[in-house]
């Protein structure tokens, strides 16, 4: 099996002003086609650290990917850095200058002097076509391994690798495909998804299942790699069979789908509506609803009601009611969730109150403390959670929860 | 001068299904401290490719910065990779392992025993506590050079960098001092701002002012390197002058601050009251107005009256209007602001109504439309804008607007 070295070359990267894009695009194509990554490495615009890197990637890999430094300017130094890894001259292509010439006569444009620099080739290095820019991409080969450097411009580099350097690099792919499935999780930590999964989690495992979190949504991917397409489908597919057994309800989309996507395609298969009345997350409820696009098929109204008074005036709460348990408190959330089923006539409804902090917690009543209610017309449940941390997160963490409820709510 | 060194770890990196933004982050906080990053490395989950990879690096860099594979899992690798560089075991930490256990018990969760693992430290080396998860950090010296290991997701590894790693690191920053100064605007274009700046954008000179753009937010980014903190925060003072003279009204923040943050400070310094009315956007104005802490000293009541319906019995739109002229139309916006205001009792309203799309766009109301108004009891003033592109860009470019017109409100 061959393998990948990606490097991504610039000041910018290193200096964090630029984030490098290109790399992970990169890989996410190389995959596919049999050809895993093993390393990136994102360096400034210097030609011995650029040199000593591109060495350092041929050690471990077998086809090393550069993209940047390929510009005009004087701190552009990929092709000087090539034909020193190569151990020979930069030499003028007369080819790749007519062709920079006509891509700027093209355009009505002035060459600059400092453009010829693009016609420069190492010697025994061929050239990649550049049909959006003018740097030309460079190909050579180096003890049996591969160095590809392409310009740093994604607009540029993607069509040049998808038209030019694909065709070259798959057949070195052959024999193998690697294929990754990802399912999403909520309502449990890490660390019980990998005790239930147990085995199945094992390093060295194929399929390797990995698992990432972001704001309290768990992601497995389950990774393939098998002689066909075909193969690494059924791995995949009994993997996932296997997981949704063992977590069950935890799995809340076989596909990479938002729980607000998934909590959407429920509503509208059954036809039902929506209505929403927040406090503490201001919006947010409603916001995340009203993400996936066709909402109006199944959301009608929304409260944000942020003071005492609006929980009052727009979604009938009892005055007396508020006064005698707080505004936070599972009775305030109950009549909230009346109010609004009732006042919208929309099937669900679903009521938030809590505190999102930083201010405005008690010992009885912590910052982070929410009630939330998905009331359908039947019995009540009161659902009380504690989520610290920051505004922020506990703003998040509610609205994902409130949807997840209302998820699971159809699942009965 | 000191040198760092990052090394981000993860299979989900360098298989392109998640982008590593940690080592950008972390290059533009070590900058300022006079502590330039020499080279990024993205690798995966493998012990041998982890400890190589740390070896490498200490071999350019002073300082190496490393996140994620702190986590309680078997693909959780780093600790065993420093341990293996030092040529030390793991012990466990009978500190670490009560504060993680303390964690748990905080969160009435019981603690998975793959969590055990997170309290085993290489021998010689320090923990770094986490103040957010169950993953503490570590700190290693080893022949003069630093080793910090920090978690992978960036709500744990920002704090604990700010918290714990900066005390440690900034003394090795001695030499230059390089500060970056932010500045914020909204309404006109890249192009049109660099125009007006002119020479004070020119590349090479110090400082050195960028220009960045994200949902219609530009943000400057001025850069000064002097000999002195007090030299370069001169230096950033005069630009900033400069910029706010040319610029005007279009810069909303002279500090990294949110158009929310701005207009909040505003209506709490002028005592005055909010209430949302919006359709489109479905809570995010709400929801953006409420991101503010302490925004219960502002905001007051919000609608989302996604349906005609709710226009008409939570804010009296006339039923009339709607059928007249549609409920994308000036004048049911007027109607909404001016029911938002009655019935809320608040100083100022803002309504929206628009079309974000994908469908519902027809040739006289195109997708994208959208009325804004910003309504005090005075005037009204119909604001109508078309944002193309996505349904996401046209909402959140919405109540970007809908902010800063309010913003501008205040300015007369």
């Amino acid at each position: 099996m061959k393998i990948a070295g990606i490097i991504s070359i610039g000041n910018e990267l290193i200096s964090g002003d630029s984030l490098d894009t290109n790399s992970s695009w990169l890989s996410r194509q190389l995959l596919p086609i049999g050809i895993p990554t093993i390393s990136v490495f994102t360096i400034g615009d210097d030609v011995k650290i650029i040199s000593d890197t591109i060495k350092q990637a041929l050690s471990k890999a077998d086809i090393v990917l550069i993209t940047g430094g390929l510009g005009p300017t004087d701190d552009d130094l990929t092709r000087h850095a090539i034909a020193d890894v190569l151990g020979v001259d930069l030499k003028l292509n007369d080819e790749l200058l007519s062709q920079i010439s006509e891509f700027f006569k093209g355009r009505n444009i002035n060459m600059a002097r400092t453009n010829n620099i693009q016609a420069y080739l190492p010697e025994s290095a061929t050239a990649l076509t550049n049909h959006v820019g003018t740097a030309p991409g460079i190909m050579a080969e180096y003890e049996n391994k591969i160095i590809i450097a392409m310009p740093g411009p994604p607009a540029e580099m993607m069509p040049m690798f998808n038209k030019l350097v694909v065709p070259k690099i798959e057949k070195y792919g052959h024999g193998q495909v690697v294929l990754t499935q990802k399912m999403k999780c909520f309502g449990t930590g890490e660390s019980v998804i990998a005790e239930k999964l147990g085995d199945l989690m094992a390093r060295g495992r194929n399929p390797l299942v990995n698992c990432t979190v972001s704001g309290g949504i768990i992601t497995l991917h389950i990774v393939a790699v098998a002689k066909t397409k075909a193969q690494a489908e059924d791995m995949i597919a009994a993997d996932r069979d296997r997981i949704c057994e063992i977590l069950g309800d935890i799995v809340y989309s076989k596909e990479e789908k938002t729980l607000a996507e998934v909590v959407a395609q429920e509503l509208i298969e059954r036809g039902k509506t929506i209505s929403i009345a927040e406090s503490c997350t201001g919006g947010l409820l409603a916001k995340t609803l009203t993400d996936v696009p066709g909402a109006t098929g199944y959301f009608t109204y929304g409260w944000v009601t942020y003071c005492n008074e609006a929980k009052v005036s727009q979604l009938g709460v009892n005055r007396d009611t508020i006064e005698k348990y707080g505004a936070v408190s599972q009775q305030v959330a109950l009549e909230m969730a009346i109010g609004a089923r009732q006042r919208s006539g929309s099937d669900i409804s679903i009521s938030i109150t809590g505190i999102a902090g930083p201010g405005g917690g008690t010992e009885q009543k912590p910052v982070g403390l929410v009630y939330i209610i998905v009331y359908n017309g039947g019995a009540q449940k009161v659902h009380r959670f504690v989520f610290s941390h920051s505004r922020e997160y506990a703003r998040l963490r509610t609205v994902l929860t409130a949807l997840n409820l209302l998820r699971l709510e159809f699942k009965d």
